[in-house]
């Protein structure tokens, strides 16, 4: 058995190999960092961010499922449902803060209230802009995204004009992208781009992708949770390709258990959007507590 | 067999039936018309619209299919899927005029482009505010109406607040619908309120009626279309008789053939919103080739 402090060392070791094999991608380093040992992580706010995500994905992939806490902070912890009522949003916001959820994901009628009942926490406020459809004018969805900001949200999680995109029309996906995008890094938030994927075809993915990517999105996001389906290890793994390390992914819907999860973080994702949080890291728990760390065969070697 | 004038007769000797059975409803009368026989329905411009649709509800529920074109000015003609590319929309345009529905139906996003498409005809344009969840903010949806009206629509679909009213909080309810009806009425735009009466149970529809009553709304409607079920007959009759003759009853989602829009017609729908509108049009003509006019018993006695 490996200790805590053991299961750190190795966590960290994995994340700085992994931090290399992701500054070999696509994506550009930030400027000062193209001779990176690794050494400067530590002072570098853009490798802090991508190494806090790369633990928890690393920590998690490799079979380190003894602490609930790291799952949870994968986890935007999600109630969409229209008829959901103030009781059960009460409830999302107060499961949030005793599981440490590293988010809830609201819509946009509840960020005040959120706002309130995550008062003193750590729990970040995620809402959603042109959902789930993406087919409003650009113009609401920017007054849509400043106004989250405004009642409180941290976080935008916005659908691209899927229309346009099928017809080839990337200016107006790009155009309407960056609205959003400008608007909430100007008021300190930050968007993760819907791109629906199961609507879209793999070049269609791409496209949307590297769209968002050049609009200045900090995350893509597979599924509304509404559409004809959801996360798909597939379109994970294209869209961490397609975005390399500098943006984040979210897997998002019909996420319902642990193994699942780990599967969307393996092919990539560094976000999860669930409403079946409790029950993954109540898995977690179950799982440490039956099982020995299963040590990774590269560690022994 | 009748000739047209005959029909157009007996159109109106049922409509003016309908106008008084309609006057002893729950709906409050006009000031004046406390004594109407009917005969001031030329001068009343509340009695026309109810006059109008009623007219069509009538010539299609008592048999009179001869006439695609009254079916077709019952009919939004209706394309809301996300990914509609604007060649599809151009279609719907183009469809609309040829076959003289009372409206399009578009998400907000399109309807500048149908605005040039539909000019110069008597197509009404019709959008849709907080679409499909109806869990924006209502400054949200205040801000899209504006932008729709302005953009060129003349009629919005907008979704309540589902949560809020499932929870009973009615004022929340009324405040958002009424905030839309404000901003749409002053900017010449008619309401078209929809309950999304799948989610409800036959109170709360009930409710959701009397609340978008009392906010001024112009019609009611049963679904989005994406929620977890269509328009029913027995939704619209409920609605129907909880709004009275005053409002309009848009019955929407699934309604895909002419026997379906019959059955919503004659439970009391004055609109229909379908995606089917030429197909159901084609089925009215095949049938007034195929079918000699039924004279209901009523004009034989």
């Amino acid at each position: 058995m490996l200790d805590r402090l053991q299961i750190e060392q190795l966590v960290e070791r994995i994340t700085k190999e992994v931090m290399i094999a992701l500054s070999t991608q696509t994506a550009p380093m930030p400027a000062g960092c193209a001779d990176c040992t690794g050494q400067c992580a530590v002072q570098c706010e853009a490798a802090q961010s991508i190494i806090a995500a790369g633990a928890s994905r690393l920590a998690l992939s490799v079979g380190v499922k003894q602490d609930p806490s790291a799952v949870a902070h994968l986890i935007d912890h999600t109630l969409l449902k229209p008829e959901a009522t103030e009781d059960q949003i009460a409830q999302l916001c107060y499961e949030a803060r005793k599981h440490q959820f590293i988010a809830v994901c609201v819509n946009p009628n509840w960020v005040r209230l959120c706002k309130q009942l995550l008062h003193g926490s750590k729990v970040k406020l995620a809402t959603v802009i042109g959902f789930p459809l993406g087919a409003h004018a650009t113009e609401t969805k920017v007054f849509e995204a400043a106004q989250a900001i405004k009642d409180g949200a941290d976080e935008l999680d916005m659908v691209i004009n899927i229309g346009a995109l099928k017809a080839g029309d990337f200016e107006t996906v790009e155009r309407d992208i960056h609205a959003v995008v400008e608007v909430a890094h100007t008021l300190g938030g930050i968007v993760k781009v819907i791109i629906e994927a199961a609507l879209l075809s793999d070049d269609e993915k791409t496209q949307a992708c590297i769209l968002a990517k050049g609009a200045g999105a900090d995350y893509v996001k597979t599924s509304t949770g509404f559409g004809p389906g959801g996360a798909t290890a597939h379109d994970v793994a294209l869209m961490r390709r397609t975005v390399g390390a500098g943006l984040g992914v979210k897997a998002a819907g019909g996420i319902k258990d642990l193994a699942t999860m780990t599967e969307m973080v393996k092919a990539g994702a560094t976000r999860i959007g669930a409403s079946a949080g409790v029950k993954i890291v109540q898995e977690v728990s179950v799982a440490a507590a039956a099982t020995p760390l299963a040590v990774p065969a590269a560690s022994r070697a």
